[in-house]
């Protein structure tokens, strides 16, 4: 498949890296054409994956996985034009993490609104799905590394495009069992909301590598 | 031990009566001496249990768990005079949760503060410490109800106030290991935050018995 993976950070090198591995085409998108870490990406991930703007990737991608800081999703799909994002699947991992008063981050969106509702509301036609935001990128595409099951959850409004992204987490070696569902985008404030925890545990533990597993 | 629980719901009657099992001298906290909950609760639950008004049970715990509605909980410790729970232990259970506009309630406090904290806030000399608000009441007192080892969590100022704790929560039957203290009581935006998440895996499992458990 041909998937276009949004952000230069740690989480899209990541996500990119392994749909590269499964033997996707990935372009990576950012603000311009040259962006050097894109390009340096490209350069190591190989020949299936290639770096271009925003509405390059978008354009290219029949998925798209929204890997980029939470403050600048909004304006990264306006800068991807919104019929380049029509129809398609946007994964939406972004968190609303403000860090402007430094460590622990609050949100600048919670409580009754979230990233993904604002994402999906600015692009009526993308079909937004939260998903893999409440964890660190080496545990989103390798769940195994934690030495028990966990969970990723999902929250979105369309079904087909749930579908097509439990398709994708099995893939990243998400086990059927281990992906709830918790419904439609709004449950992406409670996806949100669990960030000041997890940043707590962070603290807690001076590592990312955890998760939750839900015990029922 | 001389404990005060505060609040006549199924929070406060699961959490007294566990107390009244292990051994304390119980008396549950409410608006007035004669509420009719607090008086049945009391009636069943022994002669080592007993009922008052929210200053009368203050006065008597020499701990106080709090588990009235967030949305009364300032008010209680008002009415119990600021004198009754200076210098105590308060093991805040409860959470800032808006029903006004059904369900999944939003939170009426959160983001860059906590009910935690503004109960501490306004009882400067109680002890305040956040914890066994993220799960469903039976498993407070009960987590070898659920299949596996799961966590709760811990936030408060006060060490020696967190070792108290500790212990309690060790008599309900916690491990040392899943007693997990995330720092300060600024801490308990995460713990009160991770609700809207709860709520929306209630709504998909239609029931409360469940809890995280932290994969590491």
């Amino acid at each position: 498949m041909k998937i276009a993976v949004f952000g230069t950070g740690g989480v899209g090198e990541t996500i990119g890296s392994k749909l590269v591995e499964l033997g996707h085409e990935v372009k990576m998108g950012s603000r311009t054409a040259n962006n050097e870490k894109a390009a340096a990406w490209a350069k190591k991930a190989g020949e299936k994956a290639s770096a271009g703007t925003f509405a390059e990737a978008a354009k290219f991608g029949e998925v798209i996985f929204n890997a980029t800081l939470g403050a600048g999703s909004v304006e990264a799909f306006k800068m991807a034009g919104e019929e380049n994002s029509a129809g398609k699947t946007v994964i939406d991992i972004s968190n609303a993490l403000d860090f402007s008063k430094g460590f622990p981050p609050s949100l600048f969106i919670s409580n009754t609104d979230s990233l993904g509702e604002t994402l999906q509301r600015a692009f009526p036609k993308a079909k937004v799905v939260k998903a893999l935001n409440t964890m660190a990128a080496p545990l989103m595409v390798n769940p195994r590394a934690l030495p028990d099951s966990h969970h990723t959850f999902m929250a979105g409004n369309d079904e087909a495009a749930k579908t097509q992204v439990k398709a994708i987490l099995a893939s990243f070696g998400w086990k059927a069992e281990e992906i709830i569902d918790v419904g439609d985008l709004s449950a992406a404030r409670g996806l949100e909301q669990y960030l000041p925890l997890w940043t707590r545990l962070y603290g807690a533990f001076k590592s990312p590598m955890f998760n939750v597993k839900i015990v029922r």
